[in-house]
């Protein structure tokens, strides 16, 4: 079985701080200001119950995720999101631009936690079934990205891990993109933020030039 | 990969109202009888973020999980149950006795809501890793478990299923039983409470009487 490529299903990947929903919400604007129908989500999360999957991810109250708990939480908000939000949207002829998508998995759970490989790709064959026709990789040096998420306020879980993590979280993206360059485009988002815009805009004008749909 | 067998590990399975957590809690008081340290744990749950990972699944409230969604939230819950209660506590010398584990994901995600058997055995040889040394299949006919159960009090969302799911989910246990006679002993538990806890008494004895621990 292998993955359904949706064209009208755009995601923004990259580290804290890279800019993913200011960007999102800057191609949302875009699309929509051309008529189409817009529905901005966010990974993990994206329906009321993967958003309460997203608060026991990064809620530090409880004891810590083990590395594979970590990954099939992930992955039942994505089963999730999917299924609720992704799909009926795409059927219905609009277009779905998600802040993080399966490469995150593949990133964090993979790359930067040690996961097995292996088992990202089956479970992305078996419960999610399809990928982005577009994905930006926002791609910022680990310490530009973490001082912006810094200034946001209070850092959860997963922000609270160490500068070596979130080089492994880099250094995963970047191997995702190498991979499927017909799919993953990378900005440079360590500009200020209205060049990243510019940048991503630019990268969506050529795909709206190419994409059938 | 194989599963590695506990053998101070014992799970107790059945249907709705087959009195499950009664006859762990007789079991348990057995054991401890007998001087040894005795974890009565439960599945989903078991760790204080597995059991809001429980009450995730049953409420509800929020929209109902898809099947995928439910079968990742069950081994997200199992897998830490696994390695922060099950495992420390088998470590450290104790008998553990879980109301539930992974024969109920083959006999509810599996057998009765349709779920990919072969992504079961992959989660479980990948996230579990580990299977009791002896199971009692708490055995009862679906109407008898279900008006028990209706006694209990108030359906929780999995409780509120029709009774053909019921009867796929029996049937299911029963496959397992008969694919593992050696691990899986089945009990009659139509019969009155203490009945059935003497028969299952009974089949404890005889597996410590010939356990190695």
């Amino acid at each position: 079985m292998t993955l359904r490529r949706c064209p009208r299903f755009i995601s923004l990947e990259g580290g804290e701080g890279a800019g993913k929903s200011t960007v999102r919400d800057v191609l949302a604007e875009r699309l929509r200001a051309t008529g189409r129908e817009v529905v901005a989500t966010r990974e993990p999360g994206g329906t009321p119950l993967a958003e309460q999957i997203r608060a026991l991810l990064l809620d530090p109250a409880h004891e810590a995720p083990a590395p594979e708990t970590e990954l099939l939480l992930m992955f039942a908000a994505r089963a999730q999101h999917v299924r609720e939000t992704v799909l009926p949207a795409l059927e219905r002829g609009a277009w779905v631009l998600s802040d993080r998508f399966t490469d995150a998995s593949h990133a964090y759970q993979g790359a930067a936690r040690g996961g097995d490989a292996a088992l990202i790709a089956i479970l992305e064959r078996a419960v999610v079934g399809i990928e982005p026709g577009l994905t930006l990789l926002l791609d910022v040096p680990v310490e530009v990205g973490l001082a912006r998420a810094r200034r946001r306020g209070e850092a959860d879980r997963i922000e609270s891990e160490q500068e070596a993590f979130f080089e492994r979280v880099r250094e995963g993206y970047r191997a995702r993109a190498a991979a499927a360059p017909d799919r993953i485009r990378t900005v440079d988002a360590s500009r200020p933020q209205a060049d990243v815009a510019s940048a991503a805009l630019a990268v969506l004008e050529d795909y709206l030039a190419r994409v059938p749909a």
